[in-house]
């Protein structure tokens, strides 16, 4: 069994012969930055070997200089240990330290209590004129909650004894009707939910403290799944393949969320045999990947799910170490692509009470868009692609250290000016850099509303030395450079956005696009009639306004001063059905009276996409 | 590892070195006749050893002649095997074929449908129109039995591939709200229960065909407990010493359930993968020990149970091996001496719904009794010990081949006249038979009504020659010999009857007695008012009430002819709550309103056992 050791922490991992690097990484919980998931395709896992067997690849022979190839680099995706190995992977090549969005802010007015409650009674010890049973007395002990109160088997077996070593005054530990535990003495204040946000790329937990609804850490890691598939639709299909497939899916996930418990359970200083219940919210697909069932039927038409209701189980069952009776539930799901995620969002949001007219669109992966008000509400889904997350994009890469995240021009300005994250020597660029970018693009004239990269000539007449001086073309078409190599952090080659990087943009941007557009269609409504648009999920807190009114990411109508980042909605909405029993009626009743518009099946739908695909003319 | 070899069957054994043969033989089902349960105190576990060591033991010299020592003779439960043996345990010596009550006859009026139904539905495949999520598409097949359905993961596991596979047209097969499974197709009328009655001695199984509530099958085993501990209070004193002890009693009871189980199941030629669902009866002890909690607060004061209420699980969860999703219920108990028996007896009796005042007696080592009518009805219980079934009696024995189970004596009469069961050669004495002996002795006035037996010379001067003959005294006291050594079925020694056992009658009769005082007394009614008496189990079928009367087992102002044996309501009444769910409501509301009576709390209850213990003057 060869092993390899990873600098530079000098961890060593023994690993199974013929597995890549990558493979090796990411089961071992090192994650190396990839958009592909080790398929090959992306060009970003490239790592140094420094002792051991490398040889080269295809993919290090086409995207990597013979200086690189001399210094060790190599995909990792690409190279398979046979031997001991020694390889560096550079802090910057890790998915370490993503800005992630943990927080969100609850708009919608929630009261009541948490599904898990603990309750401490002193019970009348039997005697001649007492003589029910142990659990008939904690029934009566525990009143109103008592009421048809049922036991577990390991809670029946541990009752007697534990009624009497703590002298008859316990605290119950119950789940609505469910007891789960019982403990000696009073321990009221000490039962403990995790809260789950799975996102096909992040996953984020939260540690609640379940009387009072207090978070009490958070944790975010990597989507373990996505060695397997990058996106939701090549996950699906890995899924499809087998039922073996499909536990492979699960149980990464599971024991991703089972990490990042820990990760919480250690900052919070709880044990996580305290945690008594636990809301996941995430994508249908995601949300079907958790418990093992095939995703296969969302992935064709007509596109149905296995469920979308709420669904609850033990945590157990699911493999999830937590206190053996802890409770486990999945916030309803719309449809297979408005998913559990988007109805945490609706909780989060308030949206379905308010008064004014409101949109709430998610850009992730997939663009959902729902629009309404407590009138009523409709939700669809726009196939967005990875490219807001940096994905796909030949210099994108998730916003962290290195990243461009904001580009600005002023007119009359000579040249752009970027940001960097950290200020660190540029690496690549992340999803608000790239609209940024494309907004500069347009706004100094270097791409036209088509999206097209001006021809060289052109850009000569028109445009200010320095502009023009980024644009390129040769045999591969056009590019735009951002940085020169000498300035990157690697110093191999210019940081460039090809005519390519920016049609994906476009793409994307077209979808969330026409999502938006057909929902104001189908509802009826003018652009000037939105009172409030909320923008969740990471992206949204970041994007600038004014450049995603540039690139036409919302109707030219709509007041930007209203456009507001709600943050991560998902894990916001998931907290509160953690925290707030109430929440999750109102999440499944809201669920339910979703008017979903599959777009696909809307006849005017592609010629709506077609016009949101152009770029508006700069102003 | 020592090997033991069973004749006349030659099945050989592994068996552990340091085991008894009685263990080793239980261990494997072959159920050697005890009535202590391998302890040493029964003196009825003797078989024969062809080869092999066979050292002789204290209880073998005690209890055996010198004849039976060279003969091989040896109690099971004192020899430990630590080579290999070869033993005889001829079929006279073992527990098979005893007279086991299965039947019992309905006597309350109950209709509506099992927990467990299936519904066969042709679903509207997935279109443009019709986006549901598969689950919620069945919900709707379902229509009303749709609501608020739930499934477990397997089940949702497998949806997606069994709706597609079969072209959408189902059966679902539920619990309540839980779906258990979907399956291709039109498979109702195919989903089957168990009902048990787990005896202490004996277990019974019922396997049921659920839509129609149709027995399909019987079977019955020994209670596979009895090998650690022969009635309730050894058992229960077992159980209490450690969590590995009550581990071991559950896994011998539910490995028990299920042989049972696969017994009824290769009779009817159903799989037990299509058992659903599953109801235990059973006395409280022996419930607490199926589930593993201790029931040792139940056997010293004040007898508080660990719950009195009806249980649910799942089968699983016991490790019963039925279908994963299949359900288990438990009868709910009113205290610690009156069980979940005893609640399936007031279903299968419908006494709760009776106008006429009605007396419930279960007499088996515990005597049950039950006094009332719709308008209210009160319990009590008394140890009325194992006297009736046989035990602790010298020459006591099931009700099976070679038992005497029918004495007659009319006045004027010679001799007492014997009735043996199958005609063989007499054996022993079954319950049945032992209370006929002793009516008799008190009619010929070879006792007294203090239960003396009368002194050899008392007798010939009062009795007729071969009665009188039959009356000896030496050293150990006196006895009444029944057969003599020669015409026994081992033609080794006399059949007798003790003064001992006489005693052990009279406590048993006492108990019983004092239980039915004392629930007149409490109900403040006087015994004529009594319009009907049930009596339930297997002892209450054979009893003949003119001995019954004759002991004193029941007030003289009984009217015998009102005396009804209900036979195994036990079972009935699980059989009842597996076909009908309703009869669990009514189960648990009658448990709930049964007012019970504490007899060791009740002030003269120790007055009303003493005249309770004494014979009646006979007529």
């Amino acid at each position: 069994m060869p092993r390899l050791c990873i600098r530079p922490e000098e961890r060593t991992l023994d690993v199974s012969a013929g597995q890549t690097i990558f493979e090796a990484c990411w089961g071992a919980g090192v994650y190396i930055q990839s958009s592909c998931g080790g398929l090959g395709a992306c060009n970003k896992c490239v790592v140094r070997i420094l002792e051991g067997d490398a040889p080269l690849s295809a993919l290090d022979r086409k995207h990597l200089s013979s200086a690189e190839l001399a210094q060790g680099y190599r995909h990792s995706c690409a190279l398979r240990l046979d031997r001991n190995t020694v390889v560096e992977i550079p802090q910057a090549a890790r998915r370490y330290g993503e800005r992630i969005l943990t927080d969100g802010r609850a708009q919608s007015s929630l009261s009541g209590q948490a599904l898990v409650r603990q309750y401490h009674c002193r019970l009348e010890p039997p005697s001649k004129d007492n003589g029910l049973g142990d659990f008939e007395r904690l029934k009566r002990g525990l009143k109103s909650a008592g009421r048809g109160l049922q036991a577990d088997l390991p809670t029946l077996q541990a009752l007697p004894i534990t009624l009497r070593s703590s002298g008859f005054e316990v605290t119950a530990t119950c789940a609505g009707p469910d007891l789960l535990a019982v403990e000696a003495g009073d321990v009221c204040g000490t039962a403990y939910g995790m809260a789950f946000d799975i996102g096909t790329t992040t996953v984020v937990g939260y540690l609640v403290e379940l009387s009072h609804g207090r978070t009490l850490a958070v944790a975010s890691r990597p989507n373990s799944q996505a060695a397997l598939g990058q996106d939701v639709i090549t996950r699906a299909q890995y899924a499809s393949k087998s039922e073996s497939s499909r536990d492979e899916l699960r149980s990464l996930i599971v024991q991703c969320l089972q990490a990042i418990a820990l990760d919480c359970a250690a900052q919070a200083g709880v044990s996580l045999a305290r945690c008594f219940d636990a809301v996941v919210s995430g994508n249908t697909i995601m949300l079907h990947l958790l418990l093992g069932v095939n995703p296969h039927p969302i992935t064709v038409f007509p596109f149905a799910p296995a469920w979308t209701g709420a669904r609850a189980f033990k945590a157990a069952e699911l493999g999830l170490s937590f206190h053996p009776q802890a409770r486990l539930y999945l916030l309803p799901c719309v449809a297979g692509y408005v998913g559990g995620d988007i109805t945490a969002g609706l909780l989060a949001t308030g949206l379905c009470e308010r008064e004014e007219l409101t949109l709430l669109v998610d850009v992730g992966t997939n663009g959902e868009v729902v629009l309404g008000n407590r009138d009523g509400w409709l939700a669809c889904a726009a196939p967005a692609g990875p490219a807001f997350e940096g994905a796909r994009i030949s210099c994108g890469m998730m916003a962290m250290s290195g990243a461009i995240d904001r580009v600005t021009w002023s007119v009359g300005s000579a040249d752009l000016e970027f940001h960097v994250l950290d200020n660190a020597a540029p690496r690549g660029v992340c999803g608000t850099g790239l609209i940024d970018c494309v907004a500069a693009f347009l706004e100094t004239g270097m791409i036209d509303t088509s999206g097209r990269i001006v021809r060289s000539e052109e850009a000569q007449a028109r445009l200010a030395g320095p502009l023009a001086r980024r644009i390129q073309h040769d045999q591969h078409g056009g590019r735009v450079v951002l940085v020169e190599a000498a300035r990157t952090h690697e110093g191999r080659k210019d940081l460039c956005l090809t005519q390519r990087d920016i049609r994906e943009l476009q793409l994307a941007k077209g979808a969330v696009r026409a999502a938006v557009d057909m929902a104001l269609l189908v509802r009826g409504v003018q652009p000037h009639e939105v009172r409030s648009v909320l923008i969740a999920g990471g992206f949204g807190s970041f994007i600038r306004p004014v450049s995603a009114r540039t690139i036409g990411l919302f109707p030219e109508a709509f007041d930007m001063s209203r456009l507001e980042a709600v943050g991560n909605t998902a894990g916001l909405g998931a907290r509160l059905c953690l925290s707030h029993l109430e929440a999750r009626a109102r999440a499944e009743s809201w669920a339910r009276r979703t008017a979903y518009v599959e777009l696909s099946a809307q006849p005017n739908f592609m010629e709506v996409f077609a016009d949101a695909m152009a770029f508006p003319e700069p102003k």
